[in-house]
């Protein structure tokens, strides 16, 4: 049976309370559950880490070694400041997808420059909860 | 019934046939297709377009507007120095999905930057002909 | 009689009828029949070419050689990419003048930079219509 | 009965008596003249002020504000170094209307660059002396 | 009755013991001990963090969320490098104050930079502990 | 008695009547009216001043040295381009507190770059009105 | 028998008619017959293609592959402003030598940067007709 | 009886299991041992730490304060983003050598810049486990 | 009788009385006097201007055209940001020589571009009093 | 009869022997060789240095000053440091041709600026040997 | 027997008799010879050169190629401008260990590039003769 | 008895023979004489170096230590790469001043920045030979 990690980093966690008028009423949660719900239909394990803290994500991506098949990683605020992070998805081996809510590309221009996509296998950015759908369907595409 | 427009930039028309240890052997027509069945078993139908000139492809966006429920576009080159494109797909209205067969954040620095991103709904990156797929269904999302 | 010739570059075909609240209703045809107005006015003929492919402004501009008394030039997009076109600026021996709709200097930072007014006698942007109007006024006061 | 003011910057007090050879014989007293010519004749009211001094010039540019329809200003050096110009453009709520002598953009590179153009409704250069009466032009059909 | 989070950043723990010469003997605790003799003069309430973790730092900005009227940052190193802290503050719908107890802008290039002073309601440096003092003075001016 | 210069910049004059609906209603004249009242009520001495022009500015300053205890300065736009200025705050040697109203850190790139507040005791924006009354106090706190 | 293709870019048309005293007499048909008598005389057949658009000259190198020996290119002005043509050269597979008429880099600073440059075998500039010469030279001595 | 603290940064956990054959099969206990038993036969103690978080290594460094003789110290991918080390260095009072195993300055360009060498004794890069044999010896040489 | 005339830009007025530890105890006054009492000896005449406002200096340099031999200008902070004395010292056809009283290169970064040297024959810096004394025999020299 | 001076730059001397595998197994004395050769074949004599020292190849560059009819220089790495090449150049008024063996714009980036280029007549780069014999060619066809 | 070269830069002929207030006493002859008694207690014999001249370190390094075993190089003020140094470095095909005196990173901001380290095996500095030693240890630890 | 030595950088050996149209025909003995004969006049010996070679400068500015008063050193193109002549002026403790024939701010941008001012005492620019005897005088100035 496949197993499927997804990593939400930094201020995550606030999803669907905070702004509700812009960022909408999708919680995490409710990406966790449709993520397995999607999974669990093919016969996939999920399990689900958020942490505000990048050294715990940094741990949540090594610990995928050898034990999970794919990684769906948001790494928000830090994918533009972490080289740790950038590090960790090099070596923990596993094939890690980089998902973002939003368009970054649409934001402000620090939010334009990646640390760490290019340690992953690719990156979906700007379709809210879908993209996370679309990189589970990936990481199956790689099997 | 809804359409899809699949719009592909300079140099993708030789693709299967160029360096087929690199970039395997899938060609254009390939993907086209495989866009194709995956769009037909949900109603939906589907054109598409190559050009190596910018403003074909220019005028290829713009003809999206109210034709086309969404477009899938792959800029190639004109990704990273095409103005154009970037008002092109601002004017068209049309929700476009910007793919790219390879990780282009793990190439050369000036493949980093998008000009189009930016005026784009999103961006998938890094899954080859599966890429194509996975904006398909963005788009689809959207309704 | 003098000769003037009016180039309009990528996507501005689409004037009028893309986002008329933003825009106005002003169509390209407007603009043309405007300026050839007021050049037959003053026994002044006008020609009118407009395309989104690069090659095919660079080859307009190139046949004013000897042919015209002026070039009006809205370079649309390229304005901030192509070398092509100043070079066929200079090579053609034609006064050009720039007219841009908007001021670009109250957009997206990558619009600032103009890479074919130095090859131009002038330029003139930020007054809508009217300023295919003036650029006319400014060519005809050359002689 | 409308009012237009004319604002010049620095040096350009010695116009016409500076290198004739290079910048003609026209001195500011002829621009300013043909500008009141030119408005008079269509029933509008021209002031002129020069000033070598920055502050005098945003000052000039301030009193603007519920008292004149419109300002031609050629900010001269400052249009490269002066926040405060800028500033005071914004300020006044009249519209302005960037002029040039020459085109900037065939000069040195440091000329390129406008801090006060993005503040202004447009911005003509390149057309000696018949600039200021283009200006005087585009204000007037702003009503 | 009100209450203001005062958050403090990495390294500030050690205030007071550290360099006494250059820094003083004001610890942190005598800072936080001011702030709340202060407020409780005023009837607020004071809490108070510390933290050398950014995500924990983050954590205690995001809590401040519907529970505090007011938060007191000094974000020392974070400043410069966090993206997650700006996100943070923003998603917090908190008003912020950044207080630095140096003049930034007197010490090494890098630390002119602010990733956070953007996303706060405004900032006060160069007066030690007093800063904290102003800063508690702003929030409140802003009921 | 102690006696303090307030120090305005450019543009400053025409506060409360420019876009009220922006800036509020607040005058220049208010603003030194309210630090007059809190500085008397500490029998202290308030002296202003405001000028558009940068020499005057500089005049002000110097004239600090040795007759007022502090400065409280808002260099509005100079704060971004004036040597001028920050040669002359070192030159006074009275403790000289920067004010700005806004904060500038949330708004446009070229106004993040401070060539003043290096020369400063600190600086203190964002907070209105209530910025000045918060400089008064840093400076009375320096006694 | 050996087949060289000569692929000349925007503008080069109006060689030997535009500034005869600038640019000589020559055109680009006498370059072309140049290239061919020499190559003639080795047993060597040459084809000439020119247009002022980029995807025809993408077109023409693509159409190189297995069918020409060599590719001896002046991209002219999208030496700097081409991805597409960097992508076509290394799509392409046949050696491609670019050349200049003029020693670039001892021109304006923009056409300094070659972005075909490092996607060809190597690079001739500044030695007029007698480049293309040299350049078929270059290519016959890889055989 | 000296005491020497060695502090190890984020993704070294891995070391000697993740990829072998480029990394050997050097484990960071091997490294840890190795420098105990060389320290040990000079009568100096160590102690070791290793975590992925920024903070805790921030606390490990400030804990050396007046409790160990010197820090070796690889600060792994938080080399090159982050000040609160660099910070931390500062503060602690003890020296500090900075390590790591490979040639940083052979590898990707934003692993040129340290924010932490500046405020360390020295540096030594690009000897794998001997390095920190080197860091030892360098230390005790201050002795 | 030949007639020289020295401008010194702003803050200079001070010279003598701020920081005399530093800057020493030599007034304006006195390297005016010096000046003067070594042209005297040759039969040249001098006056002397001093302004902390931009536009005054433009003035005097502007009054020299026709009027002096030569010009000593210490533009002060204005060296580093004022185009319009550049434009001034072009416009007035006087020999200029720009004098710093210190090494303007020893100093902080911002200092070490000078927008004034290239319109000046030359400049002398870092010789105090005596570099006015240069700058006058250089002057005397070209006659 | 014609003599034409061959300068070779650092490291040149190596040629041949240094990682055959990579560089062939074609020496200096081989070049030199093979152009004495084709040189004589026309009644050309050949000259050749070869020095580590810039100031030595700055000398021979500037003894060609009337005593050669061409310079075929390689300034390896020195290309790109050297102000002093550039200014020999310029001085020698001897045609200079500049080769490079490899293609540089296919290597590191800081080898992509050549300070010597704008100073020759032309570039040749990436032919190996052969690049010798080209510019021998272009240099006969000066005359 | 095994050799090692020491190749010092330039300046470093003056160490210990220049400002030994700031750089101590120890001269070069002491440092070869401590690292000669060191190498020799081991069997290793020990070359030494110094240079102010760039060719002739070029040519020393050269020289090492199968007649060293390793080289401590300390490039001084080369190690910031030779590309020169750099390509001698890879062509010797010698292990070079880069020494520094000083922590150059705690120097100023030109000193913090090293053209030369990507080159090395690895770089030593900031723990002044000692460093030399250590150097020395590297080397032999790679046999 | 003073002494003073003169310092000369490469390419100024061909001084007057050179382009004498812009240079002149005043030859490097020429300026040496007269520099020789303005000391000798006031008891001051003079010796004279030059070359073309960066570590021959070097050699010869570290000779100047406790044997010279003075230095007067045109680097010429060394003056903008060499980090190894910044430290020599340093390292020698002699008061160096530098001087240049030409205004280098007036000549191509790389030729603004200077590597070696920030180690002298001044710099004198724009004056040609007079520039020499500026320089003595100036460090005759110094006792």
């Amino acid at each position: 049976m496949k197993k499927i990690l997804v990593v939400n980093g930094p201020n995550l966690g606030l999803l669907g309370t905070r702004e509700p008028a812009i960022y909408g009423t999708v919680t995490l949660a409710d990406i966790v559950a449709a993520v397995r719900q999607a999974a669990e239909a093919k016969g996939v394990h999920v399990d689900a880490v958020q942490s505000d803290v990048e050294g715990e994500l940094v741990r949540a991506i090594l610990s995928s070694r050898g034990a999970y098949d794919g990684v769906i990683l948001n790494p928000a605020a830090f994918t533009h400041t972490s080289v740790a992070l950038h590090d960790a998805i090099k070596a923990c081996e596993t094939p890690v997808v980089e998902v973002h809510l939003s368009n970054v590309y649409a934001r402000e221009g620090y939010r334009h420059e990646s640390l760490t996509a290019c340690a992953c296998r690719g990156q979906i950015c700007g379709f809210g909860k879908e993209g996370y759908l679309l990189a589970l369907e990936a990481l199956l595409a790689l099997y």
